[in-house]
């Protein structure tokens, strides 16, 4: 399945690795990354997906009109030119999501999610009614897919 | 100033009458609101406004392509067609943001405002750093207008 | 009703005459213009307007995240952050359109006219199948009236 | 290179054949096409892709939120919830545009494209300044290549 991967562009090591061993779980498991392209915890997914299977699928979905604004990692890059609308693309593109720290973008995504009806896990980000808190990238995942396995 | 609004669609009386006495206060300072357009917590603000003032203007900037579907108290409907993704607009066009109650739409709307680097005060609604949690509609009010006014 | 002013943002004087009248006939008529909000067409049409009355209402729909970028001569500037994608919110907020000459970004909202099945009319505009080419402000004014007036 | 092919998405049986050609040509000589996602030309042109190519990569844009509304051809659908405002992000996703045929959505992408500067090719398409009119899909996808090759 795809899973919206949402956090900052700019974060600390420890959260990067936190994102970068969360991409390589997501793509072991032969999920798609669908994220918003840029730095930090997008990228560091994106890297980590990459790491663990160099054919994994990576979606970026740009706030600019520039595919090229892509990091490194992502293998399709979706322009938008909508700015921070583009919020709205991302979690529709995936069936669950998965938030790794993140401020007040990825508020907005967690948001965005739930009202689209997406399960959600969380790893050291908002604490959000609706966001299920998991200690781990695996237990996220595991949260994710139980979550769009048991859905009608 | 132009103030967002934000909230709920579908609330109790007690949030709807928050959000009624909200719009009074906010039209009796001068004050125009920006909203989703919809019911709910937008449509008791315009109705407040417009029974404080009868020639307050209201916006509401609506997830549908169809101006009539705003709620009979705006003035100025403003249709996008974008469903959630309109929600960035409805920040961006207030200098500030005052949330009442709400879900994860609103959730949305309290991280695209910070984001955008807008005041936000809270009535009652999601407890998230950044957000100043009031008493009342006439000290949300007072707080977006002294942030405001103190802005560069 | 509401009418879409739609065409360059930087024009020659003759066209900006053109559509400077259009403006002051629509407010005359007791119309609402909606349009880009920028410089050109969409300014000499909101100041035509305003010039024939004080009063009158005009909605600029901007392609950026900043009210203030509107021209001085739009009373309600609805910022997007969209960009050209904002093309299409100027075309579904009125009920009908009016063409004034333009290039390819007044060529795309000739298309997202029709595709909304807009009555639209042309003043030295694009020759495409749909658009009514007219000769004067005037006509391009009762062009739209009948067409509004004549629909479902 | 990335090419945005827009077309209908209703068509005549000799314009899906086109469409399919064309489709074929761009996946023959290892472009990825970016289309809407729906039926017609844009079915079509993936149908040619994958025919000539069961490895080829089509992006599907979509005016919905739900990637499932892809036609079956398309590889990786991007949902949008948009409207005809994902018209934007169509062709801002190709380096260049190739129309077959169309109506009024087709010419707005034209508009667009043009707008952001890019070459657009048309088979039996809108008569518009700046479209190169070509008579074979082989024709528009040299026309592309050559025009994106001498770009600066």
């Amino acid at each position: 399945m795809r899973v919206s991967v949402i956090g900052g562009s700019s974060v600390r090591p420890d959260t990067a690795a936190v994102a970068e061993e969360l991409g390589a779980e997501l793509a072991d498991r032969g999920h798609t990354i669908v994220c918003g392209g840029l730095g930090g915890v997008m990228e560091a997914a994106c890297r980590g997906a990459h790491a663990a299977d160099a054919e994994a699928e990576t979606i970026g979905i740009l706030p600019t009109d520039r595919p090229s604004d892509a990091n490194r990692y992502v293998t399709t890059p979706i322009a938008t030119g909508l700015g921070h609308a583009r919020n709205a693309l991302v979690v529709v593109n995936g069936d669950a999501a998965i938030a790794v720290n993140g401020g007040p973008g990825t508020l907005s995504e967690i948001g965005l999610a739930l009202a689209h009806d997406r399960a959600v896990a969380g790893l050291d980000t908002h604490d959000v009614e609706g966001v299920e808190a998991v200690g781990s990238p695996a237990a996220a995942v595991e949260y994710v897919e139980g979550a769009v396995g048991s859905g009608p």
